[in-house]
């Protein structure tokens, strides 16, 4: 089958192309650059979807940064390195339901089953667009909003990693093959993809691999 | 009130915006520059909304037409100039999905209450996106997907002409005053905004214009 994978060059979405493969799904992978601080990870979904044999890699501009509003894309705020209560700074305003829209458009393009998200649930709680009812709603959405599901072949919003913890992400991945040492997490990376070590995207995926008693090929700047 | 109004510089949405405005509200336009062919419909956004005292005017490209798949957006598909049975080829994919989607991030910047859109399934019934049970998921989807759903003061979508006639929206934009004149509707305007007389849009338009008992303004290209 045909299928979108949202592609953000992190450790979540590589694993989730990877299972879309291991189906034998045809993987169109898609990445947003919506503005945000991290370039590296858009160099990174470069790399991963050409590893594992996307037929397609589109990335798509969207002016998003000009709202600012996140401490991702407003280079006035800082990144956090402690976890806060309540919805993080590094919550970016509507991002999934954003970047979930452009795929369902190019999935009615190219006649795609289904979409692929790596949105995760259990770390992630604090952001409203990571939920499982979040990906329910925009399910009936599609159904409503394209030709295809008029015409009853609606897209199918695809979130396998929701309710997974880091490490059982992790070990998922290392079954596939993936190599974790492509991939960047960190919220403000530099250029050359080194991780800062410190945010809370760091935090996370660093206490995924001690969980899941595997060594983490992150390289860090300044080791 | 702060309100997000779509602004797309046609007849509609230069209406909604007029209402909203009517209503009081504090309104911050955007337009979705997703690569239309019609440019000068961009143009005209940013002179009705500083006709009609939009608070801000945000014009917000994305990179949409690289996925082709609607006449309005690729220029190798012919826009047609007679009704058709069927979804039209001038659908984009998820075209208000994606600019409601984006409206939703802008609203929780700015903290808008309400996102005005002004779609209308009278006149555009073959697009699935323009539909009361589209908007009816999108409230539904606004609700969980955003930090103002989950503390309890959910995003209103609000698409006011849904159910309207185009003659009952230009009656209706009269009474405010709005000066269609500076609206342009047609699906390949030329670049002065001249429009081409033949296009489901121009036709639509003027029908709606006759039956109201009133004057077209648009300017028509060779006219």
């Amino acid at each position: 089958m045909r299928v979108i994978v949202l592609l953000s060059g992190g450790l979540d979405s590589a694993t989730v192309l990877a299972l879309a493969r291991e189906q034998g799904d045809a993987c169109y992978a898609l990445t947003i650059d919506y503005g945000q601080r991290n370039r590296a990870e858009i160099d990174a979904a470069r790399i991963v979807a050409r590893r594992y044999d996307a037929v397609e890699h589109r990335i798509v501009s969207l002016d998003y940064g000009q709202f600012g509003g996140s401490a991702l894309t407003d280079p006035a705020l800082t990144i956090p390195t402690a976890p806060s209560p309540g919805i993080p700074i590094t919550y970016v305003p509507a991002r999934n339901t954003v970047m979930l829209s452009i795929a369902l458009g190019w999935a009615e393009v190219v006649g795609a089953g289904r979409i692929f998200i790596g949105v995760n649930a259990v770390d992630y709680a604090g952001y409203p667009d990571c939920r499982p009812e979040f990906i329910d709603a925009f399910q009936a959405l599609a159904q409503v909003a394209t030709k295809a599901g008029i015409e009853g072949e609606p897209i199918e919003i695809c979130a396998p990693l929701i309710n997974q913890s880091k490490a059982e992400i992790i070990d998922q991945g290392m079954r596939l093959g993936v190599d974790y040492g492509l991939t960047v997490s960190c919220y403000q990376a530099d250029d050359a993809g080194a991780a800062c070590g410190v945010c809370d995207a760091c935090r996370l995926r660093r206490d995924g691999f001690v969980t899941a008693g595997l060594t983490d090929p992150t390289r860090y700047s300044g080791s």
